[in-house]
């Protein structure tokens, strides 16, 4: 309970080590059905996206990849903006493929009846790997918008199989070191039923798959009281956890900044990854944020997400394994309680303010940045052209 | 449990005077934040929409009324819009405010702490009374997208009391005769909190305000697991029940045909209802749909929600309230269930056919409007401009 | 929509295989936390229990199995209980284990971190499986109140790979034809984690076992808005749903009469099922009940139970699956819908009602059972003892 | 950032000032339907649940009024308690009435449509009165298991009905400086509807009832994810929040220890009241803790709620209101959420230890309390007799 001034040396390499990939969506315009809201400066193309992240990454050091979208971060030349990105000290990460905003995917994409639209829909993933592998990248990740609206609408059996069929092709598709991620979701914008709804879901098709095919856990995907931590200790029991999509949630998928609706649930979720060292590069998990920016500053949100997560691990790193243990071994229920929330309660930041600085970076990012006069810079250049937004 | 093939005189008066207001945006293009679907034929002007809504009653018989929203209904002569819908046998009926759509209201409207927005958005309500006169309705519905993203993001107590000001500015407003009703929202497009979430909230508002403000309760707007029908009753039993906003939903707001999630809850809530003599005219409480078609055909859908409501009043009707009564009062659990399932398993398709034949509709309005070729027709000709939806 | 006399054949083929077994329990006292309401005429001991699940059936003609509860149900003779309840014409059906109310168990029993615990808790279900075969009965049926209560309370991890371990000893017990299902459930008597909360779990574990190993769907163990029906047509699909517990619920387990809460939800469900011919004895999926009855007279609630699932599968035949296809191909998603909502509203209970009569059944079941008097007669008989509830 | 070694005075003064009243029954065995888990040392008698409630005092000196349970604790002497209380140093508090145990409440008791139940449950109110004006206390919390678990069992309406006459008559039994405060619940055990579901329904009847009704706040009352912090908002707003029952839930009312399940929602909870000032002693507002420990031991459960609601009070406390104030006026989403959060993680226990020594508590009341060696000593001093739970 002394105030913790300076990391332990292993946490320090942990966090080190440790990386968060920002998607490059973040940086552009984002909303509700209601209204999507604006703000000068937001990037008018991937480039000036890729120039956005890298101030998120100049400033936490921790946040090296940028994920894109594909066609929303389409360029005539992906080794362009690769160079353009390792230029300003990032590297291209994760590609997304999008198969909801064409109107022949009205009623699905991968799961759909028809067999040409189900062609259109993995011929658009195989592109997806040509551009991943232009940028650099190793993964794909699929999150499909598929599902229906009203019982009877299709048959959710025959879906499946054509959802298996669909990304085995796919997976076919696939070069040694390379993977695909298959992301689940609750509901939204489907809903009577979405097609993957649920982890097991999104589990059973990567073990018919093969071991290049890891689940994606978004921690805003799941119905209301779901032990999220629960999954990520089935997941990595299973060997099959490829990434992480942080964001928060109040009631549906917020897309909120990471760890803002509920700390605690971050923090518990962290400690079951460094509970199987899952934080450490070798796991191969992705730790990346996905959120949507509709009333905060872009940049300014994904720094503070990406500091909530660097916070919140070191946390779960201060947590006491040894104690905890022999606290659970007496079936000391409060002790062993206490015991966790003795880390959450640390307070780390004067810590992790001083292991910023031995790295030459901002003791205090978020200050930092606000302070560098980048926004300022970038809405007075960025005047004219058509902001980037979903599906631009 | 004998076949129903004739209603009840006393129902069959019940349903000739029952109405259900439809939404002039239902006729319109509406999505989600993912994706707005668009389809031929779409209205490209209130007008459009008018003649479409027309079309609903045609085939129902049961929707004289087309609420409007302002300013997506906006035309410059209103009472040439309501001309024209008086000539398609329908009249114009409640107008919907709209303050989520400017940049102004990106932090509140109603509850904004700046005055200059405050005031932009009572003006705003004071023309919607206007064009309410304009076109001959009495009725002005208020729903806020107020609300925050983010704890510690503005004052919750603070907007109370900027909210109540500002109704009470668009109150003092209000002729004889007129009224306003105030609808909630458990979330969306909020995050963290909104200003109007739940009907106690409303309630507050109206009761402070006066007897010409009322509750609007949309059946989607709910935390899980709530018990509507019990609102139901409670508004009713304080007199300020205005209005309902019918649609279903399986998870968030999602806008569905009513009755297509949950039917057997449409059923108690009308049973509260009829209980109460609430569906009579001289209740005063207006029963208006608002729901959103992503996938399916619009006037089609319209029918199908004016229909399923029409179906389940009748069974709602149908329940033997006397025995229902006794049973009750014998506490004898199952056997006040059963009356009530009875009511609700009767199949009253064929009586409301006879009915609706003997006012010269047609006895399957769905079916009708299927083989009218209206959708052919105006599919054809609705080429060029923009067709319209949320914001047009 | 013509009134439905006659079910067709191969309806009533289907409808004389189905069978629904009941629980032991529900004849006995059951109640919440607050309160457990006691009946006049309550079983004192099991073979009054198996008396009065006979009179369900003798009623319904649809539920010659009683599922038996060990050691609620211990009896010094099995087979004498079997004899009893053969004469009765019913048979003893799948054994319930029993974890969850020993000392020993408060913090886990097959997930236990002490070796001595799992033991007893596995040599329990050992012990249970020596009961099946006693009572002629082939399956076993494990549900596990294991979890924990606070956040680092013990190990997730820990406690999954302990499960998979005991579960492995027991698996190796079962003789060939003999099979263990394994239940999930959200929540509860659990509050921070449950061991086995989803169906993903229940199913990675019985894939991990092997071909005799099958998941139980309790329909009131998910999470709020979860969609079952998807559910059951994933485990279909995996070969691996073995066993429905039906109840209906509102909030949380709530363990109502089948189809009280969400009727059109069971139809979902059963339609699930018929698509797949899972409803027909050869599927080898056991459909049980599993509610509580608290303030209802308990034998008619079963008797309610049963005639809910099996007029409802009848409304599940009743699709026009032929036409249900054609739609959907067609991607009309409001005339798939109605087709499948034509065969919820048509109401069955007539022809039910005639198909009863030729087996030699009451047309009206519940109401045949409540002329009997056996309810009077049992009350008058069972004076003195102790009334059966949870725990004895 | 920088530790916090000393509060500040004013917030020193208003954690003097600031008590938590805690329940008889946490001291006593409590559980779920499926199992109640005694523990040596448990009271068997309201004196030593007394005894027990002082220590929680002793240790934090935070907790000087005790809640009685009518009928659990009452005893012959209720002057005699009250003189054995003060003599340990705490005082009897609130009364909580119990219409929820006997038989005649099957159906309901307040609500009952059976006058002569709702006389019964009347009285036992108005002898509740008596027991606490013998008690030295001023406060009856009523808290009502009334509801139905089917549809049609009762009428909503008419319970209404029954429900406000019923509180009519108790209201108008209490004197000058007494009050009642009314809970609402949204299930259990009730599973289809509650007669007091909401803040709204409460609020309601306080309002009918007249200035000396108000309303409970049981935090883990609600439907899943409600915004508490704006019912309290809202409760203040109307000057009737008259008490909190502190607790935590995942999932139902889980009663867990308070702060356990959702730190986060803890603090945001009492920013909002000490917003208002409504944690100093003259708002009047009761803040209480009500919840069950299940697998804890007892007085160490009690403890930490005390210890969570004490820290999080400091951390509300510590919000910087008037920087929070500048940032909301800017619009500054994220400098504002920041401000919030800066408190939120600064760590106020060495804080708290320095300012419980000044006292002359001890430092770590959790510790202390372990080391004392009371549980050992009542555990071998309570040996015989009937430990006290629910209901005894």
């Amino acid at each position: 309970m002394s105030p913790l001034t300076e990391l332990p040396d292993d946490i320090a390499r942990d966090l080190r080590e440790f990386t968060i990939e920002v998607p490059s969506w973040a940086y552009g315009n984002s909303g509700t059905r209601f209204k999507v809201f604006g703000t000068p400066g937001t990037p008018r193309d991937p480039f000036e996206k890729i120039a956005d992240a890298a101030q998120t990454h100049a400033m936490t050091g921790s946040s090296p990849r940028v994920s894109l979208h594909h066609p929303w971060d389409r360029v005539e030349d992906t080794a362009a903006l690769r160079s353009y990105a390792e230029d300003l000290g990032v590297q291209l990460g994760m590609i997304n493929s999008n198969t909801f905003q064409d109107d022949e995917y009205k009623y699905g994409s991968l799961t759909h009846s028809d067999p040409a639209v189900r062609r259109r829909a993995i011929d658009h993933h195989l592109e997806c790997l040509a551009v991943m592998r232009e940028a650099g990248s190793h993964e794909l990740k699929i999150w499909l918008a598929d599902g229906t609206n009203y019982a009877g609408q299709d048959s959710i059996r025959a879906r499946q199989d054509h959802l298996a069929n669909s990304l085995a092709e796919i997976y076919a598709g696939l070069q040694e070191g390379e993977r695909i991620v298959l992301e689940y979701k609750f509901f939204e914008p489907a809903f009577y039923h979405t097609d993957v709804p649920d982890w097991g879901t999104s589990l059973l098709h990567c073990l018919a798959l093969g071991e290049q095919a890891m689940v994606v856990l978004d921690t805003g995907h799941h119905a209301p009281g779901t032990n999220i931590e629960f999954i990520v200790a089935q997941l990595l029991r299973q060997g099959r956890l490829g990434a992480f999509d942080f964001n928060s949630r109040n009631y549906a998928d917020d897309d909120l900044i990471v760890g803002a609706a509920d700390p605690f649930q971050l923090f518990r979720i962290l400690f079951e990854i460094v509970q199987q060292d899952a934080h450490r590069p070798a796991s191969g998990v992705n730790f990346m944020l996905d959120q949507c920016h509709n009333l905060e500053s872009k940049i300014q949100g994904q720094i503070r997400s990406v500091l909530n997560v660097q916070e919140t691990l070191a946390k779960a790193l201060l947590v006491d394994r040894e104690a905890l243990a022999d606290a659970q071994a007496r079936y000391d229920v409060l002790e062993a309680n206490a015991i966790l929330m003795d880390a959450f309660w640390t307070d780390v930041r004067p810590a992790l303010a001083a292991f910023r600085e031995e790295q030459g970076l901002p003791a205090d990012p978020f200050g930092a940045f606000r302070a560098s006069g980048y926004e300022e810079k970038v809405a007075a250049e960025r005047v004219g052209g058509n902001q980037m937004g979903w599906g631009a």
